[in-house]
């Protein structure tokens, strides 16, 4: 037995808390703005689904001109094919034969699949996986500074893309990055070097991707880049609007919250806890913003609670609702089932993440 | 489509990962050690559900001796009422309409259900929803250091009783605490106390309720306390580890996680990030043990990767498996839509987490 979702016009202080709560016009605006921004300066845009994991919020990003999407896992890939669509990016090293089966069947099943890769071991499974009547689109991985996956050098990258260029069943496509640490000198310095290098080597290297939502609208700061990737723009958060991205009224997910208990003076306890927003601090002291309260701090969750310290007279009292600006939005979408969707604080529709908890 | 799940008698090393794995013999063993000590100091033990969220172990906590079960939400209670438990404490302030209502059919479907409260919203909106043909059963929740929910001192915890005591659709049952940081004497001298006010005003108070996984086994240092709820103690973790409430051998959940990148020397990527391990550090410096390289360093989590600073020659491959002790695995367990059990290493038994992502 669930508990009744809320139908369309419910006022939001009507839902049962927590609840992550999406603004449709915020949504819409930060759609419109990222594309028309990747629009104006010539480049693809491919978000990140992560941060949703929703078809029908990709299918909005597509058809507002987005070139495709990116997933980090088959089984998510698979929902997003499910719903029609036909460009998908896997930024991840596919790996052991359960995953390369998969992969295989998917390649077949869309028109657009691509994977990326970082070393040896990834592009030989994927050599021995495909052929040549239907070959998968691969991209070589490059660390920029993020310290994350991504070979280390422009020499490394080329040495990669040839291993995949000698492969008959492995189309080389390009190169791939995420955040530059040292900003977009750094990510144009690499791609640059590795494309001369290609070039003396006579590889096509038609893709060049960057990535990250911070630093969104500098896309422009890396010529060589032909697309760019993000996941949060779509919503935001407070990591967003600290890195300066976006404003306050660009927030479009909040985490409602109900007051549970004011033990004592000072402290009130939320029914959000790790279960709704995650211990992601993200650099930040606390677990979240408090809207209109801003000088109230989430000092401690456990799963099912959080701790406010506050000071101001007017906080809200036991039953009260309070809205909070989550610190990372797309490991809040992660934990939820369902989100609730609204336009002027009531409700418009209720729709399932339906890639939530995609391991695989 | 999703994954086909393992069959059982599979290795371990053949499964997919990231996935959380729970070794039967030690899981097995935890059940029985913790109720033998509760029912050798003559307490009645009260499993919290959170760690496991999955009937079928709570009914094997039950049959070992366990006097019921803990939850924190009315949809999770639902599903442990639906396996057929009678017995349990939701160990929450419930507040608002829908919640109550679905709280009174609860408490008319089982025999046993009791909750919580620290403030007088909270009992005033109970005493509206029940009567006296179908009392229920409230306790009131008392703060001894824990400084999370809870109230600050027996003369408030006494007028709470006094407040649902005088309620003809409830009935007080008694005190509830959750970890004394002050330690045993600090839950003992608050217990005590509020016993000595309510027998003055002739109120029975049949139940105290101490809690606390890490302090499991000092339980019989609080005299007053008639009953003990804990949750993490059927898996452990590190966190448990590092409190000296087990050892390496009790560690019942491990996440199962395969190199996917070896990016530079003494660098190394798992696939397994916050969707996997959370953020949560509990004070940890990083993100869980790598078992067989205790001085490998999970340094830093993004979604579907953890990043691992090593130092030794023979750390794993690309392609490898690893098994990691996470620091926290109540948190774990709310990832997954499924578990996969294990004896020797061989698949016996895949489970939904049923329970998982309740809530309301």
């Amino acid at each position: 037995m669930s508990f009744p979702w809320p139908e369309p016009g419910t006022p939001l202080s009507q839902i049962p808390t927590p609840m992550p709560v999406i603004d449709e016009a915020r949504m819409e605006r930060n759609i419109a703005s990222a594309q028309a921004y990747f629009t104006d300066c010539g480049k693809d845009f491919r978000p990140h689904v992560k941060t949703h994991k929703i078809p029908a919020l990709a299918l909005q990003q597509l058809a507002a001109g987005a070139v495709g999407i990116n997933c980090q896992k088959i089984t998510e890939a698979e929902i997003f094919a499910d719903a029609g669509i036909e460009d998908i990016l896997i930024t991840y090293n596919i790996l052991g034969p359960a995953r390369l089966a998969r992969l295989r069947a998917l390649n077949d099943s869309i028109s657009g699949l691509r994977v990326t890769t970082d070393n040896e071991a990834t592009i030989d499974g994927l050599a021995a996986t495909f052929d040549a009547a239907r070959p998968l689109q691969v991209l070589v991985e490059c660390d920029t500074g993020g310290k994350r996956c991504g070979v280390q050098t422009p020499q490394a990258a080329a040495a990669l893309a040839a291993r995949i260029a000698a492969a008959p069943g492995l189309q080389f496509m390009g190169l791939l990055t995420y955040p530059a640490v040292g900003g977009a000198a750094v990510v144009e310095s690499f791609l640059s070097a590795t494309m001369d290098l290609l070039a003396q080597q006579g590889i096509p290297c038609p893709v060049r991707s960057n990535g990250g939502s911070p630093d969104l609208f500098k896309a422009h700061e890396v010529p060589s880049a032909t697309e760019h990737r993000s996941g949060t723009y779509i919503y935001n958060d407070r990591a967003m609007l600290r890195a300066g991205h976006c404003g306050p009224d660009d927030l479009a997910m909040h985490v409602l919250a109900t007051v549970v208990s004011r033990p004592a003076p000072g402290r009130a306890v939320l029914d959000s806890g790790s279960k709704a927003l995650t211990s992601d601090l993200l650099g930040f002291a606390d677990f979240g913003r408090i809207e209109g309260h801003e000088d109230a701090r989430i000092t401690s969750l456990s799963e099912e609670h959080g701790v406010v310290e506050f000071g101001d007279a007017d906080f809200p009292q036991v039953g009260e609702q309070v809205r909070i600006v989550p610190n990372h939005t797309c490991v809040v979408t992660n934990l939820f089932d369902r989100v609730v969707f609204h336009r002027d604080g009531k409700v418009t529709r209720v729709l399932d993440v339906a890639a939530r908890g995609t391991v695989w």
